[in-house]
């Protein structure tokens, strides 16, 4: 399966010439904290002094997991598709989030098992009525997983060229954090129990039984290693998506901000495939679902939030979103010490 | 020294109906962790189930320290009076911030060593061109420091008046960690080197030399105990009428955005005297100067950020602000299950 990214480390050329200019701030050196090395990334990656963001926008993507069938979620797999109808009539987090804070929302059906009703913020790249059951089968074809890697980097694409850059990706999908979680297994070497966690809400016992059936899975699927096909087995279509969108918004040199735990499941898989897709990433927050405080050490990630989310959605890119905003303000805005007249 | 502030606790009766709201919107119950229980203290600050946010203000309170000429600060006393200009430019990172969220800013010149110009965003309420070296004389007078009081809480009253409901104080003061380090200390109990901090950015020597005169001034006020006598001794104007503010808005059913080291400082007076102003406090940041993290256990805070900030200005606060707009907007405007035709 070839896969033709080009994704090089950032050109970190104007790294001395953009901590001057920090420096240069009418505050104490460093005294602004993670917004200084926030700044710092921005202006790399947009290889500028002067750095904006602009067009910012949340693609979701949405999938239905055939492993819901053995009862891993709290929640039907119904949920998936009233949630996306939820999105795109604005009553869920995200759409407040996104709304308030000016960023476009866009709802992709990765493979949702129900017939959607066309919306103007609603793309159709539909795989397959969800993944099959990755207890007995691999959740989808290498061609299908080929065929979602490719349809989200050709939306982000577009995002691009309509003048975005600045990305973020969220999820939607009942059972996708038993995805996630045997991902994160299979590419980290991790011990299952460490990688799995509650998802929606599941109790004491329904956690327990997650873990049994996950077990069974890794057993069942033990030889399978290389990354693509480690997410063909044991992903969904719209965490796949996500990979491909991840890679393509690299390779483009936006700024990615990366969610929680599945969307760090999803970044696994890109990173394994290309180590510097990080290099434009920044982590919006640590959430509060079992594993991804091991996920986000695996790529040294310093969160800008620990609110204890664990909502998924891309809520946590939404609500960190502003801060990349006052990175961005303070560099292009603030008075330097000369300029102000303050002593130094 | 009598105080005429009436701040009971905070009514709780609406606490269940809120709790229902928050749980019948289209999400994992508690699945937005702490932006949960902020809409929860919101709505009860406000006694009510759709809160709302009104004419946002922070108030920042500048002061000059007699303490500076002993060499406690990387910077001179000139920078107080240079950065209120600064503030009032737009130049200051909490000009920016603050611009960026819509939260009107007003300075407020407590006992800055200067003459400043007029400004229509700045007040005059100076007490005295800065306060006295504590480590010969008190800071101020006991009437000094009433005056300062009452002044932070006339001023919280008109915004009030105007119709703000929410409401943050910033300060700048070159010399005020040493302030606020002893009010830490004498109120709290820690050791003195616990409470101290590097300030704008001290070096070991320096950190060294401010610990040992700090250590003197202690033994020179050794019998100073009680709350307004430790904020005359060792306080600062700016401090002390952000104290009267914190009470004055308590008072008035303000949500009060509490800010850092000083900030906390401040606080912690305002505490002594009337422990449920902490009722209406939301903490916005952990910041990095030493001994906050410490402070803030002494409220049982549980702040929104941790990014490494030690600026002050109210800086967090702006920063810190987007949070609680998210958490009245998902209050608000988020879709109940029933609503959307969820499954749960």
């Amino acid at each position: 399966m070839p896969l033709n990214f080009v994704i090089p480390p950032l050109n970190s050329k104007l790294s001395a010439a953009l901590q001057t200019k920090i420096d240069q701030k009418t505050k104490p050196q460093g005294s602004l904290g993670q917004l200084e090395s926030l700044a710092l990334k921005i202006g790399l990656c947009q290889n500028s002094l002067t750095p904006n963001l602009s067009k910012p926008c949340m693609l979701i993507f949405a999938g239905d997991h055939g492993i819901v069938e053995a009862g891993v979620s709290a929640y039907p797999q119904t949920v998936t598709a009233q949630m996306v109808a939820n999105f795109l009539a604005g009553g869920a987090a995200i759409s407040v989030f996104a709304k308030q804070h000016g960023i476009d929302l866009l709802v992709v059906d990765a493979g949702v098992n129900a017939d959607l009703s066309n919306h103007p913020k609603l793309i159709d790249a539909k795989i397959a009525k969800s993944t099959k059951n990755f207890l007995t089968d691999p959740a989808m074809t290498a061609e299908e997983c080929i065929k979602a890697l490719q349809a989200g980097a050709d939306l982000v694409a577009r995002q691009h060229q309509a003048g975005c850059n600045c990305i973020g990706f969220g999820e939607m999908g009942i059972g996708n954090t038993s995805s996630a979680a045997m991902l994160m297994h299979r590419l980290t070497g991790l011990s299952l129990v460490r990688c799995v966690g509650r998802g929606t809400g599941l109790n004491d016992g329904q956690l327990q039984h997650k873990v049994t059936l996950l077990q069974r899975a890794a057993t069942k699927h033990k030889d399978v290693t290389e990354p693509l096909s480690v997410l063909a087995t044991f992903g969904g279509f719209e965490i796949a998506m996500m990979v491909g969108a991840y890679l393509k918004a690299a390779e483009l040199g936006m700024l990615i901000l990366v969610d929680g735990f599945i969307a760090g499941a999803a970044l696994l898989v890109a990173h394994k495939l290309y180590p510097h897709v990080l290099d434009y990433c920044v982590f919006s927050h640590v959430s509060n679902e079992q594993g991804h405080q091991s996920l986000l050490q695996q790529f040294n990630a310093k969160p800008l939030l620990n609110l204890e989310l664990r909502l998924g959605e891309g809520s946590g890119i939404a609500i960190a979103y502003p801060l990349l905003q006052s990175a961005v303000m303070f560099l292009n805005e603030m008075a330097t010490f000369a300029e102000a007249g303050v002593d130094c």
